[in-house]
């Protein structure tokens, strides 16, 4: 099974566990809406690249982790697209969870997808429940206090926030998160590959960025210019549009120098600059080059 | 150690973890405020004396499980005080989360509660992941799809909702989970302790429904006459006043029956006895006298 299929596999199983007779059926629909139709899924491809590197001897449980991350990430879409944050009202092109469930469903459907992914985890660890903790914790850590992206939407609301430490959480902690969780599901020490997702994320952000600064809303399939109208950090304001596609370029090799294997400095090095060709905006790729 | 104490120490351990330096301080302050100062933390008392019942040879996880059974209560508590669904401006007699610290520090506290559990449950699971799987099963599947109180609350975004079914799942099924996820972390059989938990959960949120119909906001902490104002289905309206106290007795009673060993019947059908004398408001219990 290609590592597409793999995932969209993991994913639907989760979510059809909202779908039980007996179940309020407008919150199955809202979850699903916000899990499909299928975003780039890069991080759960990244947790799965990495369980590989290590043997990816328990599948089950690799994943789950895989599915865990992304059910995560979509909370987090779910929930930051609320009036009380973006006030999105659009999302890979359709309506919001929000726009389309209204306010008090979303607000539960992202509550739901969090513990969702732990769910799944629970489901799958019986054939090897002593590497459960190592892969909770690596995912809870990412999403959570006092690192995780949680905390890194919190920084939104304080009076100050310093940039790097906002883009590590925000979004740098979930991809190390689906980095060292795919190791620690195939039974490898976590902590090594921690660096990778960390400059994954930055780039990843830096990336959202720029396409915000410079594409439109048909382009995206959500709001555009938000960064500057809602008055939030971002690297563009930061950098400028130059620097920050500088930027970009550092963090991708950056990323691909901390791969702790040979084997994967191969593999993931291709994903990563392919990835970074289909991120970076056109008019910005002939500019820089 | 006393159980109260423990429960407190287990909890304070785990907000702790937001306050670590680096990390924003307002999302700190906002989950502090939504765990302390204590509530009746009955669910936690539940889970501990299920866990007593067992021997309780992993108090660190039993704590943990304990700990993450209030930890998700008090997220619940978070959103649904929020202005999309029950838009209260007190709780525990103080400004609710989003009064105190605006809407979005609200949801993001609610979400890291609910991540702050697994990770609380992770962090304690190392002398005996074995369990943490049916430990998480049961505290995942309390909370989360389909039938746990996310479920639960939102029947509310229905059409039409079963008034059994909606309690089963708002109330009842947290209820189940500290019980079950209490004798998990024992090394028992969760299953046997569902029907106690569920009986229980009717039955507070029965005597909730009692209370909001006949108290005022200085005695609730809360602000008080919400089922009526917002048209939510409650035993009051669906049974009568004295009904309604009917059947919080019988709920009482069946619970006691179902506890599934006899040095558990007395222990913990005493304290369900007190429980019901102390949420009965003075003037019904003189009524049904």
């Amino acid at each position: 099974m290609d590592v597409a299929t793999r995932i969209e596999d993991a994913l639907a199983d989760t979510v059809l566990l909202a779908e039980a007779s007996g179940a309020p059926p407008r919150l199955a629909a809202a979850l699903r809406h916000a899990v499909f139709p299928r975003g780039a899924r890069v991080r759960p491809r990244l947790a799965l690249a990495v369980a590989a590197c290590h043997g990816d001897d328990q599948p089950s449980l690799s994943s789950a982790a895989a599915a865990a991350v992304e059910l995560l990430h979509c909370a987090s879409l779910v929930h930051d697209d609320m009036p009380c944050f973006d006030d999105a009202a659009t999302r890979r092109g359709r309506p919001s969870v929000h726009r389309a469930f209204g306010e008090p469903l979303a607000l539960l459907a992202g509550d739901a997808l969090i513990v969702l992914a732990f769910q799944a985890l629970a489901r799958a660890a019986a054939a090897a429940p002593g590497r459960l903790p190592a892969v909770m914790l690596a995912i809870g850590d990412g999403v959570g206090v006092p690192f995780g992206i949680v905390a890194g939407q919190a920084w939104e609301c304080e009076p100050r926030a310093d940039l790097g430490e906002y883009h590590r959480q925000k979004t740098g902690a979930l991809f190390a998160a689906a980095a060292m969780a795919g190791a620690a599901a195939a039974g490898a020490e976590p902590d090594p590959w921690r660096a990778l997702g960390e400059h994954l994320g930055e780039a990843y952000q830096v990336a959202d960025d720029l396409r915000d600064a410079v594409e439109d809303e048909a382009a995206l399939g959500k709001p555009a210019g938000r960064d500057r109208a809602l008055g939030r950090p971002s690297a563009v304001e930061t950098y400028g549009l130059d620097g920050a596609v500088a930027r970009l370029r550092d963090l991708a090799e950056a990323a691909t120098a901390s791969i702790p294997c040979a084997q994967g400095q191969v593999v993931l090095g291709g994903l990563i600059q392919a990835e970074m060709r289909r991120l970076l905006p056109a008019r910005l790729a002939q500019r820089a080059a």
